[in-house]
């Protein structure tokens, strides 16, 4: 993942948009591009794969920039939240339900 | 990136729910995440940083899921986005401001 | 309110279009709207007050479509949903601050 | 509607919120509202319909206060909306297809 973080960054630098990446932004960046993806789905399920690929990979990209723009490694958050989603969906309760974990039995 | 997409694809199996996964209820959840993101900033910039840090997971978890369910490398298509990208925003037009591709001069 | 809802409803009858109207695509077609709404503040606070004025209306109209599906009231429920909050934010604690209810003291 | 927008000033006024509903807030809340709303439909459609017309609810709620904000009557904005959608959308051409006027032939 550290390669294609460092050519985020770079294309970042380079279009000198650093300045604009604030957090801030950026929450607001990918609920925008989350908006595109579900416009995809927007009236029944006939999706056109290109597109939802496309606008997927905005989504990951803001994502990306979020930990650039906050100094985190993205591997590390997401192996935090997946150990946090284990022990809210233990497999034993979780399994084959998509049953909410607040609501689980 | 290969190892995390893996690690999310056996917490996915154990739980067997890769029957919810369809692409149509992986954008809905990416929505909704990162509504729950934009949240960490609605009425002021004073973000908790571990809390903003949660939900893009939760946001790059559910990108990752979706690149599963379709059967393709985030690395890919992350990269063929951007080379869309930096066409659309080319460095001598793009840089240092934050205008629209359509608008850009 | 009545005489809006009525000409929506006689707007989708027209098209034939309460068949595409369930309650799930509204939720969807709420969501995109506001994403497009959200795009007109994405990197700064320069918004083009027309276009923000449309997007608003498509909120807001898909909104009462979702009412309309529904077959409630829309005054009925934003008057119970504000009866609601009045008791989560009640004067005396929530004046002059933009706390959420659970974290109000 | 007049009276409910009234109402719903009262109840901000009373709270002194109004320093907080900047148009750029407003976008962020409806943005999360209704992601809160899609969450209803999340992995399914049996959704709960009294939580989902709370969630419509918030979703009106802060498109009548972004009205407020801006000053605009909610339904002078909707039915200004609603002229420009139907000639995106003529009867004949939109009738019982779901299709983006965009690509309506």
């Amino acid at each position: 993942m550290e390669k294609i973080v460092n050519d985020i960054k770079e294309f970042i630098e380079e279009r000198d948009w650093r300045q604009f990446h604030t957090p801030d932004c950026l929450a607001k960046s990918i609920s925008i591009e989350a908006g595109e993806l579900l416009e995809c789905f927007q009236w029944n399920n006939n999706y056109d794969k290109e597109h939802v690929l496309e606008e997927v990979a905005d989504v990951l990209i803001y994502g990306l920039q979020m930990c650039i723009a906050l100094d985190v490694d993205p591997e590390t958050i997401i192996r935090l939240k997946m150990e946090k989603n284990a022990k809210k969906y233990p497999v034993d309760k979780a399994k084959g339900v998509s049953t909410k974990y607040s609501e689980l039995k």
